[in-house]
């Protein structure tokens, strides 16, 4: 069949990461590779209880097609209480459910982008984006960046040199960095998409989950003049297997996604809606997610305790204030990949950095995740894994 | 921010369907004009039990993330039962898990369609098909049709005549002509697939809510060579508010599937897909089914014969053995639209077909659906429409 394929098909290939996730589905692998939330902090007992009543009390609409757009009491949350808490001004007509957040990425890119089209990201930014909008042939501008995130210095630069289609960022514990971006950046390039006219999608999967330090509103909460998309999930505060995300967005943008997503998959799953607006009606997500920041915040600190350890004293890597990740570099020359296989045959896993730079120019870093291993597991994971990376130093 | 759109964009428009449903919302209307399943009838109490079952025994995978195909022991039923029942040999490596088949249409248009490239549907054809491949701006050739479906003889003319790319067809009580295809050309389809080298999308949503005669085979029981691609979904025999559907193909065709989907949403919800499963392993489908078919066998019935009843003589419309629809054809000169309009005066909807012709050349037929309301409530607004056709005749 390969001559049928359209040719945007060409830029799509498997992800990596994914990949090697199923390689490290073994059980003896003590693996750092995925983005998973911890399991056991799952609240399946209240979601019983919610599954129970939803079916008791509306069984039929929550088996039933439902509008595009959403449901509207979990579209009303998430405006009034969630966008509301972290700064956002917006009404439920701002809010178009997802599934997940992957999916606003996507959109994203159907609705901005034409093939050749240049899209400006973090230098490394996530890969799920990256290849999510690879199906639309793009050129990507990657934005050197330092501890405070994406320097805007260099993105006006960009801005000033060539057309440019799209920003894309995620300022909070960005994938894969951990870094976040400082106050005056967010300002700042909600001023510039307004100035040049530019839209941002701004990606907040990790927002919530900060161990320490002062929230930093959304990018957002600056846009006066409806540039700036704003991707939110629940898939990181609450859990991904109910696949709801969301788009917060000008009511103009926000139909173009809505009329996309009419014909790529009519809506998001009716009870799955329902029951998480059922959720949050009835419990604390703040509470909950007060429980996740409270073991992740420990396992980041054991993590980086092991680290300090374990590694050789010129491996660097970033200090997360939140989020799931930290970010590795090794010294000019190794060859993370390389490092990974290595890595893979002492049974630990993580995910090479290469893939998280659209053009591909890196080889020196790696990716660590910390939010779904135990303690203990994350002390002989790292162990191992100091003792892979003393054997280039 | 109009002029930032890309290009596809200009062809992606509020599904007029989706717009009317949202008017005939009134309680006071009587609405032939969605798709929508029966609600009383979903398992609303088994999928209760079903669900606290998942919740406790496999909560913590059910609310995690999980693989981009999906889940396995689901993709086995569909494979071995399902499929299997139909005529098609497959494995469970040879189906993607989709949220409904919506999205298998919207992934196949990705998959296959380069700007400008010619697909070859039924006229008329699925609007939420048509709507999901305007995305990728393709031409469209609208082929004839009778009481046997699409005529394949028209078919092999166009085949001849031009460079098609993709052949899109609903076999079984066709949306929106409730028409079915014989098995000759069925079994023709494929030759010619397999002789032109052309993928074809078998869409069958509906195919097993016959009420009456045998059922035929899906085109893909008869692909010998991997280029028939068929569709499938749960929506319409259990609910669609759990957005479960499948792609079943050849493993090389799966794994494009499969790669873009990881782009567009990772996967589809977990915990849907295991209640979905445990569903079909503790209940019998088939059972459920037969309730269904009773129910709206007698729907079509009722509808038949309050047409035969009220509406003008001259009107006349398919006859369908199975599935949601009638399609109805005006005479010469009326225009189904200003009809429609009229009818929403007197509470009553359906929709006009000018939207089911790619080519947008019709305008003398509409849509009636009779799965969704009450045999009451059809013979009232059936009464209502014939009162409303009768002024034009």
């Amino acid at each position: 069949m390969e001559q049928h394929y359209a040719n945007r098909m060409s830029n799509v290939k498997a992800s990596e990461i994914r990949e090697l996730l199923k390689l490290t589905e073994q059980p003896e692998i003590i693996s750092f590779a995925g983005g998973l939330p911890a399991p056991e902090l799952f609240p399946t007992d209240k979601l019983e209880k919610v599954m129970v009543e939803v079916l008791r009390e509306q069984g039929q609409a929550a088996l039933q097609y439902s509008s595009t757009e959403g449901y509207l009491p979990l579209r009303e949350i998430i405006a009034k209480q969630i966008m509301k808490s972290c700064g956002v001004e917006c009404e439920p007509n701002n809010i178009m459910i997802t599934s997940g957040s992957q999916q606003g990425l996507a959109f994203s890119g159907a609705i901005f982008i034409n093939e050749g089209d240049v899209i400006a990201c973090e230098s490394p930014s996530y890969l799920g984006a990256i290849n999510a909008f690879k199906l639309f042939s793009p050129k990507f501008i990657e934005i050197p960046t330092d501890k405070d995130g994406m320097i805007v210095e260099e993105l006006e630069k960009a801005l000033k040199n060539q057309k440019i289609k799209m920003i894309y960022t995620i300022p909070d514990f960005q994938n894969p960095s951990g870094i976040t971006m400082n106050l005056e950046r967010r300002k700042r390039i909600a001023e510039l998409a307004e100035e040049y006219k530019i839209p941002v999608i701004e990606d907040s999967p990790y927002g919530q989950l900060r161990f320490e330090g002062e929230s930093l509103p959304p990018i957002k909460s600056f846009d006066k003049s409806g540039y700036v998309i704003n991707l939110g999930t629940f898939s990181k505060t609450f859990c991904p297997g109910l696949r709801i995300g969301w788009v917060c967005a000008d009511t103009d943008v926000l139909q173009r996604y809505i009329q996309l997503k009419q014909g790529q998959d009519l809506q998001c799953g009716s009870i799955n809606q329902i029951a998480t607006a059922r959720f949050l009606a009835e419990y604390s997500l703040d509470e909950h997610v007060n429980k996740i920041i409270d073991i992740y915040r420990n396992r980041r600190d054991i993590m980086l305790e092991e680290m300090k350890k374990h590694f050789p004293e010129e491996v660097t890597y970033t200090y997360p204030e939140g989020g799931l990740f930290t970010w590795v570099e090794l010294k000019e020359g190794l060859n993370a990949v390389e490092i990974g296989m290595e890595a893979l045959k002492e049974n630990v896993a993580f995910v090479p950095g290469n893939s998280f730079y659209p053009n591909g120019n890196d080889t020196r870093h790696f990716r660590l995740n910390y939010s779904n291993m135990s303690e203990e597991k994350i002390r002989e994971g790292i162990k191992r894994l100091g003792k892979v990376l003393k054997k280039y130093y």
